[in-house]
């Protein structure tokens, strides 16, 4: 499916359960932090080597991928209330990011772009 | 472009930057909620008015595209490094949504389906 | 009690139960948003008149009281092991908000410092 | 200062710009994870090493400082707001949590308390 037919679907999920009233673009990008909350949740104690193999375990593996999915859904559904065409935004994004981050400085470097080069 | 290609394309821009040891499922998981805070941020001292107003500036719809791209670009990067279909996840998702959330009990209600019918 | 006698209280909780090596700031500062989030998700779908009524309900004022003791306990902890004095700093970002701030500028505005007076 | 003097500073500091009207309880949890979020983009691609080292430089350790600060000013603004008491609040969930987690089970372990002793 494209990102439109997720979104149509997610759309026709809520209007049939009338449940539109609720999603302002402000309540819905809290219900995203939400979820991103309990995604942060599944890795909060791990070693970087543990949450490697989170996803290598069937418990581990269901429980991100129905947090994804809750993340991912709300993601949806702002950019559909608010007009965004995330793809769009992503290619946009990642233009600007070719030239914020040229890859002779920022190359091995975790650093915000306006640190880059200092 | 297909979920799978987006992924392509942010894994390329990592790897091209020496990033990808960065990318760890933990490190990944901080930097969506890092990014939706970010969203949060945008929106918290508004109304439901304002809220539903934003992007119909073109300030606020350029600031809510930023980060809504950036929220999308590592929620694409988490699902890549764990081996996680997000539409698949998603999918399976709306499914067990229909049965935990039926229009007769959830009809204009916000509860969680634990909370229904009671 | 005060912060510190707070802070000890936990950190005595934590050496009890040899969970002291979980708590490095990195992960201290993911349980903190993760129950942030908790918080959050008390408040995604109300009005802001349902949201000023939710304590008015003992079941609500619980869910929220235990939240906020959660976050409160995850961000004692984190500034143990950082070394920050929470009042300290508290009182440093107040006397910076009164010059980010200044009133005349200020008066019913929910701007960020640097849009202010524009 | 007590909890209560930190409150009624930050309170009287928000009613002499007219900003109570902003302080819902919905709009101060979003502003509480808009700023837990900024802690976590301080440590988002740092090793558990790296973010044990973060404040024992004087830049890392002022960005927390001023994080952590931004933090605590809005749940106590939140606690204020909806009448928890915040120590209180405390001391019950770490009572509460003494049951949860007898030392004996949770002797090393970062499970949940519905997990132990399986």
């Amino acid at each position: 499916m494209t990102i439109r037919e997720l979104q149509d679907t997610l759309a026709h999920f809520a209007r049939e359960r009338d449940r539109v009233q609720f999603h302002t673009p402000k309540n819905l990008a809290m219900a995203l932090t939400g979820e991103t909350g309990e995604v942060l949740e599944l890795f909060r104690w791990l070693t970087p080597e543990q949450s490697n193999a989170l996803t290598s375990q069937p418990e581990g593996a269901r429980a991100l991928r129905h947090e994804s999915a809750d993340v991912f859904a709300y993601l949806l559904g702002l950019a559909d209330v608010t007009g965004i065409d995330l793809e769009e935004a992503l290619a946009e994004r990642i233009e600007l990011n070719r030239h914020r981050y040229p890859v002779v400085l920022a190359y091995g470097c975790a650093e915000k772009y306006t640190n880059l080069g200092e």
